[in-house]
């Protein structure tokens, strides 16, 4: 079957052809209010805008009026039937030998925006933030520089998917600059703690899961039902402080070590355009309970790259400091999400849940400082000559991500934040 | 100086004398909209009424039509100058001399309400809900129990207000049905994890602050500033699973062991109203880090009272379980606001912060029954001869709490919550 093609030109290595179409809220840069959009190629395809044209008239979102609207939430919540008409429809129109669209350069004219010409904002006002800590690999590192090889992954870790509730107010989309956390810290050679600016600045690779629709207070989603609930996924940078990290986190957990600030990508992609990337999950042993069990577990074969730019002396050049992939993950999204409402926890439209840090077997595949460092042991090297062991003030982090077909990616954009100084 | 009275009788134990006048949201139960209203009595005075009727002209709240609305967040962005604005044109409304309202029999009629004819609702829509672990007693008891007495405390305690994120999507009204939740455990006697109801299901006996006016991100709120971003206080039950907790917590912190549901009273009590009530805290040793140093560090004389109703054989009577009281908390408000937001984590109207388990050192001062009982190992004794180590199906478990003025309380209601069975 030949790949179907738009006649908006996508370039190959786009993450956003005609086989993606994921969701955003933008602003045009020129003026006027959120709406919710489709990227195509370098393009941002208007619903408010298509749906009062009548271009979605019969489907259950253009009944709701969900697209005007400055989140997808009322969208999210309709459910995958309403999100697979929308889906189907917009497909249609951008076919290049559909001329609804094409042809119509008034309409084209008002409803396509270049994405340099709109402001990205957060897809979801986002209720509640849950970060898991899915990989074997990034567990098993980060226990055995705390605790030592032979303890590295607490009992609890292989029964269920360990997670904690983040923060929500300070989640912020892709390009917002990061300030330096201050706070309090013990260093190992400090008698009392101090306070001061972070001195153990890091990101995390993590992908995340927005949900569409949610459950009610009291009732489970069975795992088999899990991925229904899911709307896409994002890519998130959970920025971490591991000095207040360390002197904070026992025994209820992470709290300023990590609340100063996680950076999402805009772009929300379709569970469905993953479809073609899914691979069997890794095999799980021992087996979890029934409740964690899944007929076929399923990971997703996503890249992951993270760059650094320095900050310092103008550099422009970034270098890719790690790669990774989604499939490194353990745990699968239906395992979190079944574990998440076992004991009734409701999940609502737009809620995020992400992975926790996607680290590999190997050096190079580790998803953070901490690792890639080795607790600041073992310095990276940039093309400069600079070494970083932490994230220094000026630095530039991004964050990005694709699956890669036969002549097409279903990409994730990028998320990227700069470092500022501490007050 | 005699104590102001209203026209409307409030008997002397009443918790909401004209002293008080806290916010709640409510919609009659005949129909009609939910809306901001206060305190007086038995009654509701309806805020969005006197609104509309111009009896709040000339106030920065009336000129942004705050109080028609279903959540009480707008009102709380506004500002402390505004809040004391609406407290003083309402208690002067109310007072006994004062005819405006007294004298006008429609007016009276109409937004005047029966706390009986209305239904009460949560006072916002809570963006992100911290828990902090307050009570040196509380932290003691709890250490000792699971560590032993000489690790009781971790060496942070003392330091910083420890505090966790906790989930607000299962943030629910006093008065609803909480369903036992189950989950993960893994019984101390078992050789692998189970799934199950939960065994243990306690409360905890806490209090909460709303926060009024945030923070930006990347901004901190010092911490003599802090108290100008407290709207007002609640009675919280953090209901918690402790057999889900204790196997799934290490090392991120709890999750499901708490997030099946957290209840809260229904009326906001303003700080204004607990002035009278302030003294002096706990004295802190060793002396916190100077961005939690305060001038006058104060807690507040609030009386607080935990009462449980078995639901087995029809039984009418609740027995007092406990007495504690807000005073034994060793961290005060502000040095927890400070602390949440010295890395610039940022706060909203409506944020829910809460004290984590108020214990004071006398057995029947502990807070939740795995302090009461140390464990499931001293049973508590019920006036029906029925024995308790943790809740049980259809038990109803109140908190209530106020503070003791001469002649008048400042009550906050009560939260109250029964238990449902598992599914």
């Amino acid at each position: 079957m030949a790949l179907a093609r738009s006649f908006i030109e996508v370039e190959p290595d786009s993450h956003f052809p005609i086989q993606n179409l994921p969701y955003g809220v933008f602003r045009p840069k020129r003026g006027g209010n959120p709406r919710v959009g489709v990227a195509i190629g370098n393009y941002v395809l208007d619903l408010a805008l298509l749906d009062e044209a009548g271009y979605l008239a019969g489907t259950r979102a253009a009944a709701k009026h969900v697209f005007a609207q400055p989140t997808l939430q009322a969208f999210m919540a309709l459910g995958r039937p309403a999100w697979n008409e929308i889906r189907a429809v917009v497909s249609s129109l951008l076919l290049a030998d559909e001329p609804a669209l094409r042809d119509n350069a008034g309409l084209r004219q008002t409803c396509l925006w270049l994405q340099r010409d709109v402001e990205l904002l957060l897809p979801a006002s986002i209720g509640d933030y849950t970060d898991f800590y899915a990989s074997k690999a990034h567990a098993t590192n980060v226990g055995t520089m705390f605790r030592g090889k032979e303890n590295a992954l607490m009992p609890n870790w292989l029964h269920l998917p360990v997670g904690y509730h983040g923060r929500s107010s300070s989640i912020v989309m892709s390009g917002t600059d990061i300030r330096r956390p201050s706070g309090q810290m013990k260093p190992p050679d400090a008698a009392v703690p101090l306070y001061g600016p972070c001195r153990q600045l890091d990101f995390e690779l993590e992908m995340g899961w927005m949900i569409g629709t949610g459950n009610e207070l009291g009732k489970t989603i069975p795992i088999e039902e899990a991925e229904d609930h899911i709307f896409g996924l994002v890519l998130v940078n959970d920025w971490s402080a591991r000095d207040i990290q360390s002197w904070e986190y026992q025994p209820l957990g992470p709290f300023l070590g990590k609340n100063f600030a996680t950076s999402i990508s805009p772009w929300v992609v379709p569970l469905e355009a993953l479809a073609p990337f899914r691979i069997p999950a890794q095999t799980q042993e021992p087996a979890p309970l029934p409740y964690l069990r899944q007929k076929r577990p399923c990971a997703y074969d996503i890249q992951l790259e993270v760059y650094l730019q320095s900050g310092s002396g103008g550099a422009k050049q970034q270098d890719r400091i790690a790669a990774s992939n989604y499939k490194h993950l353990y745990w699968t999204i239906a395992q979190q999400i079944a574990h998440h409402t076992v004991g009734g926890c409701n999940l609502r439209p737009g809620d995020l849940l992400a992975s926790g840090t996607i680290s590999g077997d190997s050096k190079s595949s580790r998803g953070c400082m901490l690792e890639l460092t080795w607790r600041g042991t073992e310095p990276i090297r940039l093309s400069s000559g600079e070494e970083r062991i932490w994230l220094e003030d000026g630095d530039r982090l991004t964050l990005t991500g694709w699956c890669q077909g036969d002549g097409y990616r279903i990409g994730f954009g990028d998320v990227s934040g700069r470092i500022l100084p501490a007050i």
